[in-house]
């Protein structure tokens, strides 16, 4: 790593002055409680919280910029937050500094139904949005679980199940109003669907977790909400016959929606937890969107190629109550697989591959998890190459703690000598920092820093999470 | 823009020691020769050529470094070349230096059907990839028109008449191998279809036109081919109607491959070039791609849509034959409009605007037309809300020159004022740069510039491209 950057010193506690003229911001919320301070500098990951010495709740643009020069002249680090929900430790406070909460933030600006897109404060979750675009015919596809913030989900680069039809925040996003560590507001781009001018910079700061500057405004893409849905469940006899037909059925060039696989551990769990009799096997969970004619004939090609991998007990459904019959196993997987060991503490790795190295993947990973006497059902988003181990660790025993982190590292390891990346979705963060040169090599990890070092010269935006400068 | 940065000497002569060297790389090709430079010094623009000092022809990855390695050493600037069919100056010399040819490295390294990528050398052109794929069930969609070399499409950030179903080079490069100005070889991600690990270094590079290091190796997405294709046209009453239809097409799902708008002139200009008796009103031409069923389907629900927005003359068809009478009159469209004014130079311009505005747009740049006295058909990528006027101008009428420019002029600053953006495909080079700020903002384009000084701090990568560093 580059040697001339300016080293981020641990603030260790917030000057008189800073205090004051920070709460001198018109209308601003700013709160050094303990127990706020807590919760802003933890995620949903296992990791120990690491507070801020101070939250500031912001309503405004003009706020978060106030903020963000107040710090910048007092060298103070700044952690953007939104929902919380990250999974790799991108709220902790390691440096200390302050948060800037963005849940206030969480207007709807302009819906613009001709143009499929839609303006918004950072704040604004996916299901308030979503919820704000009843009647429109419009929908944002993009869906992580979580009910998270969509300038976090920018932020982490985030997806979820149906990236294989509608892309992640990287093609979802069409430009952001983001607030540089100086504290001046740059604009990345218009609205256009397509453009040649310049560089890329709406694409660098997705992903980027706060460590380039604070998004405080996006406009994103919207869907038309389809027509028609199908959905389908089909049993395999391996987990490479599965991956091989989502391959065929995309080689075809059948736009599948969203197509999970559950392994057979998890069909296991949701057989115990759910009461069903699903049949211990890999399976794979499909939905199709589009007119009523495609989703029938879409879902029959695939039950036909499904059936020459040996597929079985095929079942689709068109009507909303039986969908949700067929898909209730894969919601209930995540619970159920908790259910396995109840108490235990659930580790969840996200690497990515190319396709055609999936099943191997899974396969591979499941006999190290045989090997080291771990208990971890396996999720895949499979039409990505992305997939989760839910590993159920014993906390209080160190041992276990130890064999997964080497579960979880042999796992990284085989996604990357797969030409694939440490993380499909969830962000690098804090923990999968060791990963980087690894993925990328260290001269690409180095023109990285080198492009943060010219945009936050001081490191202290987010400083320490998706790399550590020295 | 910073003062900081080390301003570019243009370059008056090689110095006889870096020849020397350079001519001493194994198996290179290099060239003084006036000829060679002064094509290697021009692109497919109306620009004067400005040539470099010597054309290097390279091979392989270990020569392009040798050069590059050279020309850091000794200050020299590099421009990358591909097949030249660049359309805003994106090859001229302008501060001297070498030229570096990459047609020779043409060779297609590795197909993975499965995986539906492909690795690729720079100077591989998409006509001869999509021959090397014959017989895999894939192509690769994108479609600028000229056969133009892929490192070159990724340098632009290029498109075509299929973007709005395929997306741009923006959302097909998986992955880049990168000369950086130091002759460091960086290679930008693995080959996952999604990942969250560190920046996006690949959409960095990919429309930064050569200003920040040089493109050695890419691996892009592969499409399936679709089952069936049909085609469609239909003329409709007003631009207006005609952009209504596709609006509602696209809100509706209806998966266009291709759309494409003709202007009332551009259909008269093909009715006296190709003997057709076209309505002369605006067209559409549709491109529709998937099942048989669906693309029946998908003609039909245009008719009804383009119907009830007063669209007449509606014509679909479905065996080749048929498609290509139906496609014939947008294929002559080019060389009609120039059949409307032969001998004149033809001067493309190339804005895009979110959807809703573009009918607005339009009319308002035929308004503009007319006022000026200036002959310009009009052509759009319509689904991007990208469009194309060429203006027809008396090489010898210095006020027409004038004219042209003024037209153009105001056709950027209108689309900007709609929130869209100067270039749709064509890229900035040298000629859009006086619209970069306009389109931006100085604080943007700042940033922009920081981030080349941070990635190519003497500035000898394609300098004076996109922005002009002071």
């Amino acid at each position: 790593m580059s040697a001339e950057f300016v080293q981020t010193k641990t603030v260790d506690t917030l000057p008189t002055e800073f205090v004051r003229l920070l709460s001198d911001i018109p209308e601003i919320r700013f709160s050094t409680g303990e127990a706020i301070c807590l919760q802003h500098g933890s995620d949903e990951s296992s990791l120990a919280g690491m507070p801020p010495h101070g939250v500031a709740f912001v309503k405004t643009l003009d706020q978060i910029v106030a903020v963000v020069k107040l710090c910048y002249e007092f060298k103070i680090p700044v952690i953007p937050y939104g929902a919380g929900t990250s999974l790799e430790g991108q709220l902790q406070a390691i440096h200390g500094g302050v948060c800037i909460d963005m849940s206030e933030m969480n207007q709807i600006v302009q819906i613009r139904q001709d143009d499929m897109d839609v303006t918004i404060q950072p704040g604004v979750t996916r299901k308030q949005l979503n919820n704000a675009l009843h009647g429109t015919g419009l929908f944002f596809p993009i869906d992580p679980g979580a009910d998270a913030s969509i300038g976090g989900m920018a932020a982490t680069r985030a997806s979820g199940t149906n990236a294989v039809r509608y892309g992640t925040m990287r093609e979802n996003v069409l430009n952001l109003v983001v607030v540089l560590a100086d504290g001046r507001v740059i604009r990345t781009a218009g609205r256009a669907r397509k453009s040649s001018a310049g560089y890329d910079l709406t694409r660098l700061f997705v992903g980027s977790g706060g460590t380039l500057g604070i998004i405080a405004e996006l406009t994103v893409k919207l869907h038309p909400l389809p027509e028609a849905v199908s959905s389908a469940v089909c049993a395999f006899p391996t987990m490479e016959a599965a991956t091989r037909t989502v391959i065929e059925a995309i080689q075809m060039g059948i736009p599948l929606a969203r197509v999970e696989l559950v392994d057979t551990l998890s069909i296991k769990a949701i057989n115990a937890y759910s009461k069903t009799t699903l049949p211990e096997s890999p399976a794979l969970f499909f939905e199709f969107h589009g007119s009523d004619t495609a989703v029938a004939e879409q879902a029959e090609l695939v039950q036909e190629l499904a059936s020459n991998n040996g597929g079985h007990n095929f079942e689709w459904a068109r009507r909303p109550e039986d969908r949700s019959r067929l898909w209730q196993a894969r919601h209930d997987a995540y619970f159920a697989a908790l259910s396995l060991r109840p108490g235990m503490r659930a580790v969840t790795t996200d690497v990515v591959v190319p396709i055609s190295s999936l099943g191997k993947c899974i396969d591979e990973t499941i006999a190290d998890f045989e090997e080291l006497g771990l208990v971890a059902p396996i999720l895949g988003h499979v039409g990505d190459g992305n997939f989760h181990a839910i590993i159920l660790v014993d906390p209080n025993s160190d041992d276990e703690t130890e064999r997964a982190q080497e579960a979880s590292s042999r796992l990284v390891k085989r996604a990357l000598a797969m030409d694939g990346s440490c993380t499909g979705e969830h962000g690098i963060g804090l923990t999968k920092q060791k990963y980087m040169n690894l993925e990328f090599g260290e001269d690409t990890v180095d023109l990285m820093a080198s492009i943060k070092m010219a945009i936050d010269p001081h490191n202290l935006m987010n400083p320490g999470k998706i790399f550590t400068l020295k």
